[in-house]
Formats: C-alpha cells, sequence, structure tokens
C-alpha cells in the first residue's frame, strides 16, 4: 500500500515552502470563507468564481455577477451580500454563478491554483473531504488561510481533525511538525469544540461586530457531501 | 498596570505580520541555533556577528573571523565548526569575535533588527531572559526561526513555555493564537518534554547525521543568566 505524505501550512504566508504541482491542497477557513462555500454547494450555487482583490469583486458586479465580498467582516457597499454561510441560501443562489472576495480565505486560491487538485474543507464536509483525498492517492497539502497571514486556532484545530482522519486511514505518513501541532490541538479541542474556540481571536473579532450566529454551525460535522473544488479559476461541485 | 501585547510569529514567512519597531522581539532557534549562541555567551564570546549567506560566511572567514557556520545540519568546508552548541566551549571562543551562519536562525537575525530589540532565547536562558523583558515593559513578539520558512515543533513547544512565564506575570495580555497553540502544546509537552520532541522533523534530521547528541542539553532549563542581544549588527551579551 502506497503511504503519501501530508502537510499542514498554517499560513499562506509559508504557501511557497509546502507547493506541490503534484498535490492534493485543501483549503480551510473555518470563519467562515469555506464554510460558506460548503453550504453555497449543499444549496445548490452552480458556480463560485474567487477574486482576490476589491477592484476586482467591483468589477464582477459591475458585468452583473452575484457578488458576495467582505473585508474584515464588513460586506463591502456594492456586494449582494457578504460572507456569512447564513447569506448562501438556496433561495438567493441556487442555479447561479456568484463572485466571492474575502479577506483571507479567496486570496490563498489564486496563490495554490498551480496544484493538482484545490479543494475546499471544512467541518461541515469533513466526511465526504477525507473519504475522497484518501481515494486520490496523492500528497496532501493542508493549508489553513488564518487571519492576514497569521496562525488561526480554529482553521489549525480543523486542519488537525482531518488530519487525524487521514492518517487513521494508514494511507497518509508525515514528517511534517504541523501535522504534529495541529492533531495534538484538535484532541486538545475535540471535546469541547466551542468551548476551546472561546479564545480564537477570530471569535471574538466576530463577536464584536455581531457576527458569531454562525460560530455553532461552522463547528458542525457533515452537514454536506458537496466538495467543492477549484477548476478553471472557479469552484464547482465535484 | 500596563499589560502589554504579547504575539508568537511561528514562521519567519510571516514575521512581517508581526513586525513592529516599538517590539521587543525574542527568537527561538532550541535545535540548535540560539542554543549555541547562548551557549556561547555563557563560555565568554566576546560578540558574535551573525551572517545571512554563504557567501559572506566565506567573506568573514577570509577577513580573519572564527567561523562557525553551517547548512542544513553539515558544516560548511571553510567554516571552523558547524552549530553544535558542544562546540562552543570557553577554550575556542573566550574572548573571540565569532562569525556565524545557519539554516534558519541568522537569517531572521537580519530581518528583525528594525524592531526595538532582538534577544536570543532558549531553555538555557529561560528565567534570565524573561525576568529581563518583563523589566522592558513593551510589546513582546516571539519569532521561532523555524525549518526552512515551516513551522518547528520544538521552536513552537519552547515559545509556548516563554509565554505562559511571561502571562504568569500578569504583565503581558494576547489575543494572538499563535499564543494560545504554543501554549497548549507547551502543556502538553512539558510533563515529558524529550518525549514528546521524539516526534519533532528536526529530531529525526539530526539523528540521521549523528547530530542528535546536543537535544537532551539543548531542552534543559537555566543553564545561563546570558541575554544574547542584537546591537549594531552583532550579537553581545546584555
Amino acid at each position: 500500500m502506497t503511504q503519501n505524505s501530508l502537510e499542514i501550512c498554517f499560513t499562506p504566508a509559508a504557501f511557497d515552502a509546502h507547493a506541490d504541482s503534484e498535490a492534493v491542497v485543501v483549503i480551510i477557513d473555518v470563519l467562515r470563507a469555506t464554510s460558506s462555500i460548503c453550504t453555497a454547494f449543499a444549496n445548490g450555487v452552480s458556480e463560485i468564481i474567487p477574486v482576490a482583490t476589491v477592484a476586482e469583486a467591483r468589477e464582477m458586479k459591475a458585468r452583473g455577477f452575484l457578488l458576495a465580498a467582505e473585508r474584515d467582516g464588513y460586506v463591502l457597499e456594492f456586494a449582494d451580500f457578504g460572507n456569512s454561510p447564513f447569506n448562501f441560501t438556496a433561495e438567493k443562489v441556487k442555479g447561479k454563478s456568484v463572485a466571492y472576495s474575502t479577506t483571507n480565505g479567496t486570496g490563498i486560491m489564486k496563490q495554490a491554483s498551480e496544484c493538482h487538485d484545490v479543494v475546499i474543507g471544512s467541518y461541515l464536509n469533513l466526511s465526504a473531504l477525507c473519504s475522497w483525498i484518501i481515494e486520490q492517492d496523492r500528497k496532501v497539502v493542508i493549508v489553513c488561510a488564518g487571519w492576514k497571514r497569521r496562525f488561526s486556532l480554529e482553521d489549525a484545530v480543523c486542519a488537525g481533525a482531518v488530519a487525524e482522519r487521514l492518517l487513521e486511514s494508514g494511507r497518509f505518513t508525515t514528517i511534517c511538525d504541523s501535522v504534529h501541532a495541529a492533531t495534538d490541538l484538535w484532541g486538545k479541542a475535540r471535546g469541547d469544540l466551542l468551548g476551546y474556540m472561546e479564545k480564537a481571536a477570530q471569535r471574538s473579532r466576530l463577536r464584536e461586530k455581531g457576527l458569531d450566529d454562525c460560530i455553532p454551525y461552522c463547528h458542525t460535522f457533515d452537514v454536506t457531501d458537496v466538495i467543492p473544488v477549484l477548476s478553471g479559476g472557479k469552484l464547482v461541485a465535484l
């Protein structure tokens, strides 16, 4: 049985040290981008077009796309809605193409697009995602979107949950210290995940802006089987 | 009582997100650069001149400096010795100026030199270092040297030990997720620090090269009271 290597990259700032054109890259931004993307696909969005800059977001809106866009938790004034997963209802997104730009999550998608596959991970699709990854029989790099190039606790813990599942399959091996750290953090957090997340900086940021209503939902396992994948610059469901 | 902010940066790749000209920066590279530097000062070296590139290292040797230099654990062929703390004996370094270049530890010193103070941390000088830091009444950023822009477990755990000590003083506050992660990792490791470090990638790298003899020493608390500090591009004892 082949064992492929498993790595975690805690911040997009270090992605160049992990990038590999043969790897499956899993992007995790629990609060809130990748949870929102999984929700959108669960609710039937046809595609999501990640755009990195505010200028590109404005241009996509002008071209007639539905636009979900935020910076630092605030909805861009010309956007249709922001980055809460609760915005991506079937009523709003089913069958639509949505342009999407967020503080941390969408930039790394552009960076990672040279890799073999780029898929979107969250607690919401964790089991389906891990099963699919295991079938690929490839090196895996899990990338935490973090916060403005910094480490984020909520992404690291979710990365640890994914890593544990992949290692348990026996199909992966690791010499990556981030994997050991993330699985240990997940081990500490798992008994009371929401309680552990009380100390996360992003938890405080969202609370201050009245945007923390989605935190329990974003830490719910296996709400959907969708696996959003980057294909030709767009996210589509596998 | 003023409470200053405390941050940890897990990799030099993300240093720009933490850099602050008003901050005290603590550089940690447990295996082996900062442990070796502390040992050198404990043994009476007069100054250490960090140089980032192999070309600069060669030039310093040509200019007559004693040269300690390695890449990936191997001593550069024109160097006097490599990066084991056991090389920096009083016999070799007492009263000398040593030029010093390592894979990970010395590059970040150049990056951090714009900050208010840059000091060298390790388990070997942990108590003296923390007491001095607390007296400064300034923001603190602990930077883990990591491994080639990646996260390193041994540096993160030591950063957690320093962070715990600083937070216990009551003089610091943090909204930095890396601090929470590092202190949790330190909490998990502290009961059997060497046992925990068995899984660290750098532990395996050093073992493969027969360079792991220094690992127990590098995880020994409070061998010395020296606090090496960067001053005008050189490390000197405070």
